[in-house]
């Protein structure tokens, strides 16, 4: 269960409004995709953005999951320190980049900028609400269920039995999440022994009773 | 292990130069004394202030140790979420308290602050760099240590043998850090028997022999 244990999903974060948008620059990123890291900051309008810490030992290890109006980049701004992360995209997601002095600018004249920026950045520290709690509380299996049923949701898998599919092969899991292939196949079996999902050719269906795992 | 898996003691933070004080409200804490929370954040500028979450049960459950340069109840202002954590001085503490209104001109206003303030929220962040994950492969036991340690050091309780200590009962620090005395006793124990520490009447000896558990 290791690989999966810190890894949480941020919930909701907050829009920023289209006038501060048009000051970022805005980026498109496909499934699958990595994203340069630049010093600056990114803002995510619609997907779901997966960072992961980079180990010691040249492996990565995944951290959370940043979803719509949540800032990436924001720890490693305020730390000034980069290059500790890998960032890649869980589905088609745009985002925004905002570079350093652009970001310094907003902080500083724009209240609404700084509300946004700052509840992002307290959602990820360990203090946070019952949101983390709750999440702390499911086992390794329940947090890729969640992450799935997030993806599903991003990606409009809905069928017309109410299940839910997500087009994704264990070894795109494996590899965007940044675990052994040998993990995503325990706990993948773990969900389906539950009857939780099936898996698929190239895909997952989720069989929508897994319930109390959010509000996704 | 339960009750302090999660807990960390935050590296030592930024200073805020005098003027930027002199903003706020001058407090000093004694040991064990508990922090009223208002509305705003706080700044230790010396000693050692514990974070607990207050939990569903009624219990609570130590999160962090702000050290010199830390703001604490960072997160709920960003979050605007009061009352979801209890706080208090694990010895004798200085530290600033800024109303909400002053912490929004602030914010605003200067860069310095800013900077001290976004530092201090992302050291609580997960993705924080190397600090947290060194401490996170540390045992429950090792992190009472790493504790008692930062307690010696703020309380002077160096021996002139070299040795530390800490004038502190069990009860006490089951008491400051929100932990079952069984759990406490059990921690103690096991340093004990490493040789890593030994209990007196009402105070607990670090041989110094703990190396590897931090700057402090």
């Amino acid at each position: 269960m290791d690989d999966l244990e810190e890894l949480f999903v941020l919930n909701e974060g907050r829009p920023l409004p289209r006038d501060l948008l048009a000051k970022g620059e805005r980026l498109r990123w496909a499934k699958g995709e990595h994203v340069p890291t630049r010093g600056g900051v990114y803002y995510v309008e619609t997907g779901l953005i997966i960072v992961r810490r980079i180990l010691l030992e040249g492996q990565s290890k995944a951290l959370f999951v940043a979803r719509d109006g949540h800032f990436f980049h924001d720890v490693a701004y305020a730390q000034q320190k980069q290059g500790l992360t890998e960032v890649s995209s869980l589905c088609t997601s745009v985002g925004y980049y905002f570079s350093p002095d652009m970001t310094d600018e907003l902080l500083a004249g724009c209240a609404e900028f700084r509300r946004v920026f700052l509840y992002s950045l307290a959602c990820k520290a360990r203090s946070m609400g019952t949101d983390l709690v709750f999440f702390a509380c499911l086992t390794g299996a329940r947090r890729l269920l969640f992450i799935m049923e997030n993806i599903a949701d991003r990606m409009g898998g809905k069928r017309s039995d109410g299940t839910r599919e997500v087009h994704v092969s264990q070894n795109e899991l494996a590899e965007y999440l940044g675990l052994h292939r040998g993990s995503v196949n325990r706990l993948l079996k773990e969900l389906e022994s539950e009857g939780l999902i099936r898996r698929e050719q190239g895909r997952i269906v989720l069989s929508g009773r897994g319930g109390g795992t959010g509000e996704a």
